[in-house]
């Protein structure tokens, strides 16, 4: 955990709202930096990342292991990132984002992902506790309700 | 939007904690009672429902539009919830569970979707503002991190 601007003592970053750990979250993904993308996340073990079409991965180990092995074995993805809803209290915060992502050689391949991410104020800032992303589709309200629920 | 004991004066049942309202909403899943299910959501239009494989669904008439399709084709359905993890704040809180389903003639078929629930304190009680289910898999790290992200 180095490289950073340290602004407190663990040598992790602060970020001040939870808007700036969602754009460090993003970063670290779209940058597969590992200490980056670990250190957005809340230091406790209270944590769930739930990959598209992926279980829930609880705790830091299990969710750091996860993305050392995006991170390892993929190529370089682009974020667009687009806002569905924000909801805020005073130490917490939930959003739920389309993230369009480009990738592939020329970035000319397009996917979607539907995330919900959760963050929680804590002493060193905002901090993320939840992410869930699940394929996107574009569809029509009967497309998609042809599923079981 | 009847046949409840009514607590407020519009009619709404009101939910004194998160709990509560996932209790509502689930029962309302299980019965399919749109107004039920309806009377759990939120009654801004800032809220955002995410099925299984599906789009984002933004505001109260396309949620309502979509569990009443849901309600309409499906058959009964009987859920055991287990609780992944949850965030509790004053006036947000956010929930992940495992929806074990039973469905069929049977109720011998299963399914497992993984959820995102979210819920503000609004001045009738608790209401949920973001639902987002995924399709749950029991895999290994290494099997669900083959996917994109």
């Amino acid at each position: 955990m180095s490289g950073y601007n340290e602004e407190n003592g663990d040598g992790m970053p602060v970020y001040a709202t939870p808007e700036e750990a969602e754009a460090a979250f993003y970063a670290a993904f779209q940058y597969a930096d590992i200490d980056a993308m670990m250190g957005v996340w809340d230091a406790g073990n209270a944590i769930i990342c739930i990959h598209p079409m992926g279980m829930a991965l609880r705790g830091r180990a299990a969710v750091e292991a996860s993305w050392r092995q995006i991170f390892e074995g993929g190529g370089k993805l682009l974020f667009e990132l687009e806002c569905a809803s924000r909801y805020r209290d005073e130490r917490l915060a939930a959003h739920c984002v389309h993230e369009n992502i480009r990738y592939g050689a020329q970035f000319d391949q397009r996917s979607l992902v539907i995330a919900t991410n959760v963050y929680t104020l804590t002493e060193n800032g905002w901090r993320m506790v939840l992410h869930h992303g699940s394929p996107g589709v574009v569809a029509t309200v009967s497309d998609e309700t042809r599923a079981l629920h």
